[in-house]
C-alpha cells in the first residue's frame, strides 16, 4: 500500500492533515465516538457551531470516508451521522490531541500573555 | 490546575486546537523533534512553505510557548529555533496524527473519488 509523506510538498498527505486537524472535524469525531447522532444532537453536543459550518464539515468528512449519512424514510425524515471504521480509527489520535490541548491550555495562555507583554515593552 | 473543555464554546481550548491542528505547525513540530534548526534548514526540511507563512507560523508557535528563537551574535547573525519542553510534549500526539494521515491516505483519496463520482451520477 502506498504511504504518504507529510514532508513531501507534492504529497496529498498535507491536504488530509489540513482536513483532520480542522477544529470542527476534531469535535465531530469526538462527538460521534460513542455512536451515531442526528444533526440537531451533533449541533447541541458541539455547541457554538454555525449550522452552515457544521453541514460543510459533515459533508467534507463524508467525502473523505470518515462518516456515513443515513436518511431514514419517515416523516419528518431522520438523518443519522455515524463514524465509519476509518473515522473511528481517527478517534485515538484525535483524542490525544484534544487531551493535550485541554491539559496544556493554562501554560499556553500564560505563554501568550508573557509574549505579548514582552512585545509591548520593547 | 485549570483544565479546558473542547466541547465548551466559551473555552479557549478551541483556539489552541485550531493552532496545533494547523498543517504548518504540525510540520514544524515534526521537523524540530530531533533538535534545533535554523530558518533556512527548517524551510528546506518542510518544503513548499512560503517564507512569509513559515515566519508567521514560527512567531505564533513562539507566542504559544512551543518553541524558542535564539539569536546568536555573530556575523551574519544566526537564529536557531528549538522546541521548548511544552512543544516537545506535543511531539507524540502530532506524530500519531501525521502517522494516521500518511497511513490512511490511499483510503481517503479513494473515498473522495467514490463520493465525487456518486455526486456526478445523480
Amino acid at each position: 500500500m502506498q504511504r504518504g509523506d507529510a514532508f513531501d510538498p507534492e504529497c496529498p498527505t498535507r491536504v488530509v492533515l489540513d482536513r483532520i486537524g480542522d477544529k470542527w472535524t476534531v469535535l465531530v469525531i469526538g462527538a460521534l465516538e460513542d455512536g451515531s447522532l442526528r444533526f440537531t444532537e451533533l449541533r447541541a453536543r458541539i455547541g457554538g457551531v454555525a449550522p452552515k459550518v457544521l453541514t460543510q464539515t459533515l459533508r467534507a468528512m463524508e467525502r473523505d470516508g470518515l462518516l456515513t449519512r443515513t436518511v431514514h424514510a419517515q416523516v419528518p425524515p431522520r438523518v443519522d451521522y455515524e463514524l465509519t471504521p476509518l473515522g473511528a480509527s481517527l478517534t485515538a489520535p484525535i483524542q490525544a490531541l484534544t487531551d493535550w490541548a485541554e491539559t496544556h491550555l493554562t501554560q499556553i495562555l500564560a505563554a501568550r500573555t508573557g509574549y505579548d507583554e514582552a512585545v509591548e515593552a520593547r
